[in-house]
């Protein structure tokens, strides 16, 4: 039997290593498909990273798929049932690393676009592909730097769907129309080292942050709202101490990280940090580092089209969420545009065996393919 | 000018470098000294440490000198004036690493017994010296392995000077008659690891833990009594996280330690700390560590003794104290001895430039001769 087209492509992608932030010639894979189809293309290398941006046509609107290439390590290979970079199909799953995060999503968006110039080589508006290797890691070089090179020059996305695995149970179960706002504090607290013997000759500072860490831990910081689950406080690391038993630390370092909703402003969740840890008179310094501003397309052209299309294949709607991590969708958002996330079942991204449905794939395909029809069609 | 008695032993054992476990010939050189003094020696090797136990008489009381040839490494060699195993004076101070912690206490000790011996050779009771060179170590294989030999066969000291520098701002100021108890607690809070983009899938220890902590942080203990400050309790050492901003942690480390009066047990302790981290719902392993329970010699012949010769030396009492870290005392207290601890000033120990006052070596060789003289002579 031959591989369909969605599954050929994604298969030659997969058997590429392009470990963050590797590339390993896939780009070069797309570039030549889209050329083919009267795509203007501009490769952007910053520092370590390949991107490439493509357009078909000048009219507004001006729709892209946005996605990466590169991926995470495989982890440990003895626990992986096929060789993560040989793309093997077993009981109609095609496993590999990048299969669902997301070579799936890309081989998908080659096709589907394909499929529509051949049904519509006249078509309104004007097709996209903001194409990554530098999602996975530090993502400094990559989306965000095409971003700023676009809006440079003043042109502009109006709508965007990325094809990050955004499904729970099957594809298009979940598409998300937006995400959470990402920032992390790094907390030193100040004491005065000492003995323990001697405590009143110290002054230990996680004694004294306790109170107020618990407060933070507690604090509500706001409800949420329709489309947006309430913000979330997380201490994923903290430290203090020398090692020895007999010695009172100098020293607390705390890092915390907030997943905000609309409700907050990253300014706002500062202010009340200040104000909590200034009440428990703490001599401290606190490093910000704001990962991303919450996004949020709650209506639009963009969203119409795209839930239409998967109720069109799954005979369902697609359910809307904000929930999850980060993606590269909020460095697209800040130019204004509307952008979804739409793409396969994440159950098995970042891990051994990573999977995904062949039969998602082709529905995936039809799903961007219909989007585009009703957008630009 | 020639070197004073106590000096010339003192110079003669900083030059040996002992750093613990190491002995480097201390103990002989002091062996040598009691042996022509009518001394039974008996050496006592235990894994790495040297000891040994030395007595004169065979009656009781049984009075004892405790002491540790073992020195603190050096530390940075460059922040020192002058070389730290070279001994050498200026300005009436004897510096060298041991000067104060306990070397000085050593020749004082031995040369008081050389005194006290040629004006009492028949003196009553027993002399003894219960020399270690693991005081500065894990002291397992030190002091109370001797102890427990010495109590094997029954062989019991009825009154002891530790020679540890307890002294603040003169030699004598401050006798101690007593020590804290020390209790550490390894505390491992149990949650379960996850994205902090889905608090909801996981279970943030350090959250849940931070409310106890806060409580014990802050819990009075006890109120102390007329010998001993309050029970304090602190955290030396916690850590929880994997590095990454994005994971919850799945487990919190917390290492606390108690210094602990009279008033309370170490059993009461662990429960009281039991209780609170139950109510608080935790799920967590504490695994518990006693250093040794507190000890006091408020009353008897030996403190009587001891009071009596530094008042003659300085015409003024010392000032009795628990205060401090642990000695090897506590092993001593445990055969049921009259324990007390008399040594040099305590401002330089464990740093770099150590030193003694060489006219407080002198003082503190009569108080000592003097206490031989008010208990045996
Ligand atoms: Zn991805
Ligand atoms: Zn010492």
């Amino acid at each position: 039997m031959i591989d369909s087209p969605v599954l050929a492509l994604a298969k030659d992608l997969i058997s590429r290593q392009s470990v963050t932030p590797e590339d390993a010639g896939c780009q070069e894979m797309m570039i030549e498909r889209l050329k083919a189809l009267g795509f203007t293309i501009e490769t952007m290398v910053f520092e370590d990273t390949t991107n490439f941006w493509a357009r078909r046509g000048t009219e507004a609107p001006l729709f892209a798929f946005a996605g990466h290439t590169d991926v995470v390590p495989a982890g440990p290979v003895d626990q992986w049932h096929t060789p993560p970079f040989r793309p093997t199909v077993i009981d109609g799953q095609l496993h590999g690393r990048g299969a669902a995060d997301m070579k799936g999503s890309l081989a998908a968006m080659v096709i589907a676009v394909e499929r529509f110039i051949e049904q519509n080589p006249n078509h309104k508006g004007s097709i996209a592909f903001l194409i990554t290797s530098d999602e996975e890691g530090p993502f400094i070089n990559g989306t965000t730097r095409v971003v700023d090179t676009l809006m440079a020059r003043d042109e502009t996305i109006d709508m965007c769907i990325v094809g990050e695995p955004s499904s729970t149970h099957f594809v298009g179960d979940v598409v998300k129309n937006g995400r959470r706002g990402s920032i992390t504090g790094d907390l030193r607290v100040k004491g005065t080292q000492g003995h323990v013997a001697y405590p009143h000759l110290a002054n230990n500072p996680v004694h004294n942050a306790l109170p107020a860490l618990a407060q933070l831990a507690t604090t509500k910081w706001d409800d949420g709202n329709e489309f947006f689950p309430p913000t979330s406080f997380q201490i994923p690391n903290l430290a203090a101490g020398t090692g020895a038993s007999n010695v009172i630390p100098g020293e607390f370092d705390v890092q915390f990280n907030f997943r905000f909703s609309t409700e907050l402003t990253s300014d706002e969740i500062k202010s009340r940090v200040h104000s909590t840890l200034d009440a428990h008179g703490l001599d401290y310094d606190l490093k910000w580092t704001l990962s991303g501003h919450p996004f949020l397309t709650d209506t639009g052209d963009l969203l119409t089209a795209v839930v239409k299309a998967v109720a069109d294949v799954n005979h369902k709607e697609p359910e809307l969420l904000t929930t999850g991590g980060t993606s590269d969708g909020r460095f697209i958002a800040k130019m204004g545009a509307q952008v979804v996330e739409l793409g396969p079942v994440n159950a098995t991204i970042h891990k051994v065996n990573e999977c995904v449905n062949i039969s998602d794939l082709e529905k995936l395909t039809d799903m961007y393919e219909k989007t585009l029809e009703n957008l630009l069609g």
